[in-house]
Parts: C-alpha cells; sequence; structure tokens
C-alpha cells in the first residue's frame, strides 16, 4: 500500500504509531546491537553505491528538468566521495561513547537516600531536512546511536536518494536484530505530512530542522511539540583595544573567509576606536585581496575610503557571501550592547589581552558559544569534541550551541534507598 | 495608569518589554546584591504581616460570597503562620548557591583550544498559578536568585494578597539597587493578560504554570513559547516477588497515606502474584484501618474480599484521595509494561531485593523519576538537595522531575584560545 493511496495524516500517524513502539526497544538497546546495526549500515551503503547514485541520478535528472538552481543542485548531488563519506560518517558515529545510562551525580541525601541522574534517550525525533540526501544517514545514525528512534522527513528533490539510503539503513537494523521501524524514512512528499509530524506530540518528542531560515520559522510557528531551533548565525568578533595585532588579525581574517556560507562565518567585525587606524587597514588589505567588499560606519570609512556605508539593515544581515559590515565602538560596553542587540545569539568572540574583559564579555554576551581570542568558525560540535553534530541550536531551553548524542538525550532522576519512608 | 484602563495585550507587552531590560541587568547582578534583595524582602513580608492579612481577608471575603469551595479557600488562605513561612522562604533561597556563573566540562580539545559551558539565566519567565498566594514570593525568589526576571500571574481569588506580596517584593529590589520591574506581578484579573504573556517570545524565554491539569494543558496547547510541564502524578509502586517484606509494607504504606493530595503519592500499587498472599493482606489491614478504599483486580480480590472491582479507568486516574488501585501481575516484564502504559511518568519505585531487577527497572521504565525499596514520596526538590522547587515537570526536554535553580537556567558554551583559527 503506497503511502499518496492513503490519507497522509494516516499514514504519518502510523508511522509515528510503529516509531513509538520502536522507541521503547531502542531505548533498551545494547550498545553492542546500536553498533552492529550502525556498522551494518555503513557496510550496506559500501555494496549499494552503484544504487545509490543511481537513484541520485535520478533526482539530479528531474530537479534539472525543473530548474532548481546550481546551488540546490550542489547540495542534492551525491559524488562517490560523498557515499564514502556517508559510510564514514556511520563508522564514527559507532565509535563514540554511547551516552545512554549514564549515571552522574549520585550523591546520598540527609535522609539516607541516594538521589542521581541518569541519562535516557528523548524517545521518537522528527528531523525535517530539504536537499542534501546525506542527512539521512547521518541523523539516522545520531537517533539510533543515542537510543531513539526517528522519522526523517527529507525534501521532496532528494526523495529517489532518500529511499535508497534507506534501504540501506533498515538493512542495518534488520541485521543488528533492531526493528526497523527504528529508523522511518516519510515515503510521501506531499507537504501535509510535515504539518501532521510536528503536531503529533503523543508520537513525536522532539522536531529537529535543518535547512533554511524560511522552513525553521515555519515550523517553529506551527509545532505542536518542542522544536531544537537553529536559526542564523549573525556572528561577531570584537577587536578590543588592548587586543594583540597579530591575533587579531589572524583570527578576523579567517573568522570571515576560511568559509563564507557557513552559520558561524564572522558576519559583522567590531573594532574599538582606539586600535582602528593600526588594524583596520591591514585587514582591509586582506579583505579587499580576498575579493571580500566591506560596509563600515562612518569612522571606519575614515580609515577605509573604499568602504561602502553599512545601514541598520548590515547589522541585522546574515550574509553568508564575501560582505562584512565594519563597526567601530568606543569602549566594551558598546560593543556587547551592540552585540546584544543584533547578534542572532549564535557565536560572537572578543580579541583582547585584558583578563577582565575577557571574562566581562564571557559573562555578559548573551549567544550559545561566546569566545576569547578565537575564530568563530570554531563553533562546531566536532571541533567542540561531541563527536557530531545535528546541528547547532539557538534556543535557550534544552540544547543550546553544537548540539551532539547528548542534545538528543534527557536525564531521568533516580533514587537509590534501602526502605526509607517520608516522615 | 491602572491596567483596565489600557488594551490588556498593550499592558502585557509593556510588561514583557520592561522584564526583557530588566532581564539583562539581573543576568548581571552580583550574588551579593540578589541575596540583598531576597533579606530585603523577607524583611518587608514580616515588617508588612497586618497588611498582608488584611489583603488575604479581603480576597478570603469576595471568595466566600462567590461560593468557593472549602479546599480553594483553604489554599487562598494566608495565616500568621504562612506569612514567617513565607518569609523564611526567601531567606532559604538567599542560602543557596549561585547557580548563575557556573563553568564546568572545560576540556582542551586537539586543536588547542579550551571548551567548556557556563550556566546562564533563561532569561524571562512567565509563572502563571492559582490560588496560593505564597506563591508569589517562592516564584519571585527562585527566578530573582537565578538571574531571570520574571512575570507572575496569579489566580483573581488572589489579587490583593498577591499585589501585597508584589509591594514587599519590590521594596526588596529597590533596596538593594536591582530594577523594580525584575518582577512584575501581572496586576489585572482580565483572563486575556494569560493569552498574551503565552505567545510573546520576543519577550518571555519560558513558560512555567502551576495548577490543576485543566489549566496546564490549556496553556501547553496555546504557548508559543517554550513551557515547563507539571500534568498529573500516577505513580506506582511494584512490590515484586523478591522484595523484603518489611521495607515492601512500610514503603507501600507511607506512598500511600502519608500525604493523600500530593503529585508524588502511590496510586496503583502493583503486586507480583507470588508475593501477593503473603503482602496483600497485611497492606489491605493497614489501608482499610486508614480509610483508604481499595479497587483491585480479579487475584487481589481473591485475597482481599472486600476489594471493588478495578476498571481499566481505575489504571488511568490520579485519585489524590484515599482511594488505591492494586494490580497483581506474573514477571517484573509485566510490572514494567503497565508502568509504561499508565503511568504519567511521574515517578515509580520498584520494592526488591535483586540486583538485577534493580537495574532493569531503573533503565527500562521511563518517568521523570525512578526508584528502588524507598517511598515515591521522596520525589520532591528538597528531598532531591535542590534547596527549593519551582514545580516537578514531567517533560523530557530541558527539565525533567523536580526543577530548582538550575531548572531556571541553560548553559552556554565557552572558548578559551590563544589565536587558534581553523585550517
Amino acid at each position: 500500500m503506497k503511502p499518496d493511496e492513503l490519507d497522509v495524516a494516516d499514514y504519518m500517524r502510523r508511522l509515528g504509531r510503529q516509531a513509538r513502539a520502536a522507541s521503547r526497544q531502542m531505548a533498551r538497546a545494547s550498545t553492542r546491537d546500536k553498533n552492529a546495526a550502525l556498522l551494518a549500515m555503513a557496510a550496506a551503503i559500501r555494496e549499494q553505491r552503484a544504487t545509490l547514485l543511481a537513484a541520485n541520478a535520478r533526482d539530479l535528472e528531474q530537479a534539472r528538468a525543473d530548474g532548481l538552481d546550481a546551488a540546490m543542485i550542489d547540495r542534492l548531488t551525491l559524488s562517490e566521495k560523498g557515499v564514502g563519506s556517508m559510510a564514514q560518517g556511520l563508522e564514527q558515529v559507532a565509535a563514540l561513547a554511547d551516552p545512554v545510562g549514564e549515571v552522574s551525580d549520585m550523591k546520598r541525601q540527609p535522609s539516607g537516600i541516594h538521589v542521581g541522574r541518569m541519562r535516557v534517550p528523548l524517545g521518537v525525533i522528527g528531523i525535517i531536512y530539504e536537499a542534501r540526501p546525506n542527512v539521512t544517514a547521518d541523523a539516522a545514525a545520531l537517533c539510533l546511536k543515542s537510543g531513539n528512534a526517528a522519522i526523517l522527513r527529507g525534501g521532496k528533490e532528494a526523495i529517489n536518494s532518500n529511499q535508497a539510503i534507506a534501504g540501506c539503513v533498515r538493512a542495518g537494523l534488520v541485521s543488528a536484530g533492531l526493528p526497523e521501524t527504528a529508523v522511518q524514512v516519510v515515503e510521501t512528499t506531499d507537504r501535509a505530512a510535515v504539518g501532521t509530524l510536528i503536531t503529533m506530540p503523543e508520537y513525536v518528542d522532539v522536531i529537529v530542522p535543518r535547512g533554511g531560515k524560511g522552513l525553521i520559522e515555519r515550523i517553529s510557528n506551527e509545532a505542536r511539540v518542542p522544536v531544537i531551533k537553529h536559526l542564523d548565525g549573525i556572528c561577531h568578533v570584537y577587536i578590543d583595544d588592548q587586543a594583540d595585532h597579530v591575533k587579531a588579525i589572524r583570527i578576523a581574517d579567517n573568522a570571515k573567509t576560511q568559509r563564507y556560507g557557513t552559520c558561524n562565518t564572522m558576519e559583522t567585525l567590531i573594532v574599538h576606536a582606539s586600535i582602528a587606524a593600526r588594524v583596520l587597514p591591514r585587514l582591509a588589505a586582506i579583505y579587499v585581496n580576498k575579493g571580500v567588499e566591506l560596509r563600515g560606519d562612518e569612522a571606519a570609512r575614515k580609515l577605509i575610503p573604499s568602504m561602502t556605508a553599512a545601514t541598520e539593515e548590515d547589522w541585522r544581515t546574515e550574509y553568508l557571501a564575501p560582505i562584512l559590515a565594519v563597526r567601530t565602538v568606543e569602549s566594551l560596553d558598546a560593543a556587547i550592547e551592540h552585540i546584544n542587540t543584533y547578534s542572532s545569539q549564535h557565536t560572537d568572540a572578543i580579541i583582547t589581552e585584558n583578563y577582565t574583559k575577557a571574562m566581562r564579555f564571557l559573562r555578559e554576551v548573551d549567544s550559545s558559544s561566546v569566545m576569547v581570542n578565537v575564530s568563530t568558525r570554531f563553533a562546531d560540535g566536532f571541533e567542540y569534541g561531541l563527536g557530531a553534530e545535528i546541528g547547532i541550536s539557538t534556543d535557550k531551553i534544552h540544547a543550546r550551541g553544537p548540539v551532539g548524542l547528548e542534545g538528543l538525550t534527557s536525564q531521568k532522576w533516580i533514587v537509590l534507598g534501602d526502605g526509607e519512608i517520608r516522615r
């Protein structure tokens, strides 16, 4: 029975029921079985390479026929190397420590009871993503390793690729004796599927949307289930008047130019007015040489006359492109004020040798990652030692910043006693 | 300008803007200033005892005129002793460690950067509660100590009491040099105020509803902000066939009869069939002696013929009364299955001397507190060493089980470097 022959909501609810049932088995699954499934998935992906590439070719053909733009085609494309990376990614997740069952903070209370916490899966995770087919394998791996069941809803452009990958994922689950409904890839491209997925709290515990701001805002507005959101990354580097010039220039260069399209790329450079004359011309030369367009405030433009004038809109923009807004300030307070006003609370860095200013910046900047003397480009699950990353949360509740396996778990309280009663 | 002269939504948005501004100051406030404010609030409450009691008398008079039931009047009543307890509660929160600024898990990564986490306030917390006026002081204290701003919306029955307490809270804030808008008590009794409070994510970061299931479900359905939910407590004690009889009887007695109306009271007793003949008659004698009505399944009724027959509905009911459902099972698996089906995921306990069964119960029961050989009545912030409690969360996301100061905070990532860049 194909999903399009069914009412989509009924179909999604069936997936939900199956996921809920599978999640109970997954919560109990041994680390050995979960790792065996991940390794079997990796093996299946390597074996099925030709099938995966053929499925992807069908998606690409359709995409070209539909006139999708080059960036979209690029994200959709699965190369031979991409298939290998996908398999490697699964093997890397198998090598990570199992977060489930970790017991912490076990303390004896005055009543005699021991109270602590045990890490447990969240239950069922719904992942909604766009064109990249490799997300299907990545997300499946992270949900599985953290003892959750997953319902994956990829972009309709990647439907053939995703279904082919789903086959490998199922094969891995079955070979390890785990329920094949532990990871379900939605088979319908009907948009109503998303509407149902995000409004069935009885079957889904959390939604992780991966994609553009539009997708995430729409899902957040309509969801009846908690959403781990990743909105935009308007990241700042503030060069303090007591910055080391060498570190300042190296970091401000790297934070902007190492990659333009990533969420942890600097979008606004803030420079203390009293150091601007010494660092801005050298930085401007580097940026201009690399083709970065500069948009500055008045004081910055006095130093670099080739800059265009920045508008209020520039402070609020995630360019994801070789464009940089430049602002000068008279004090650390003004820098923090600018950041807490315009930052998307993703990642912000200060460059300073002054201890007290570094501590103030760490405490007072209200972003998910706050850094001293380091490039914002380090805001990343791998660089933070999480081993893998399902996304970067700009929320405050539950998970903040890069979300790894731990972000897909929760902690319950455990209490060990010897017959104690309340008096 | 009185709120009822304004459009309620405008009024609430003004409170929201003020709270957001105050929250930035509160996040930076020193522990010394926060404690000074708490102690000044306590002093003000003691000094204003007569005023508070008079305000409460006006609420009680109105409540009687409106024909409110005895339980409601009881919750609404503020006694001389109650005023003292409220002041003591504030002093106890002042004595707790400040959670804000705690740095943990600071580890060096292969790139050379140090990555760790710093505990930070959530921002603005909206608390919606019913008749008990002491919640005004309790909630204000917890939000303040955790560096948050708060908007408190109490029940309309308690409006005079709450405003009088709010005066003491403001006096404490002002005397410590903190913004008086850090804790705002909503002055209108218009129900539309709640609708606005829970749908302005730009000003409010999390909602904590404290009250009956109806209130919490309504708020969860309509909120556009994360909600820390406390739904019902359908708690279980499972007496395993390898239980110590003395512990089993002591705990099953205490878990049901120490208090009937609390959320951590046992509502269903599960007994392994092979031990039932030895423990159930002794327990039944205790329960019947204390006036507890027993409703059992067939096997239990064979042992205790005076029991009425339990229906499916009984397994799903939070009695909050001297009524107990009794179920017999043939195995630990059946007990866990029953609990994971009918429990409200609040608190469940096993009584057993068997190590492996205790470990399985801890791992496999999916509740916010899971206990071995202890009365469920221990599920409580004070008993867990949290020092105070804003509620007990039955959610999985963010906070689970008793929520203390830590549950009103989040963690951001902090990264310390020495000029490192991404390659």
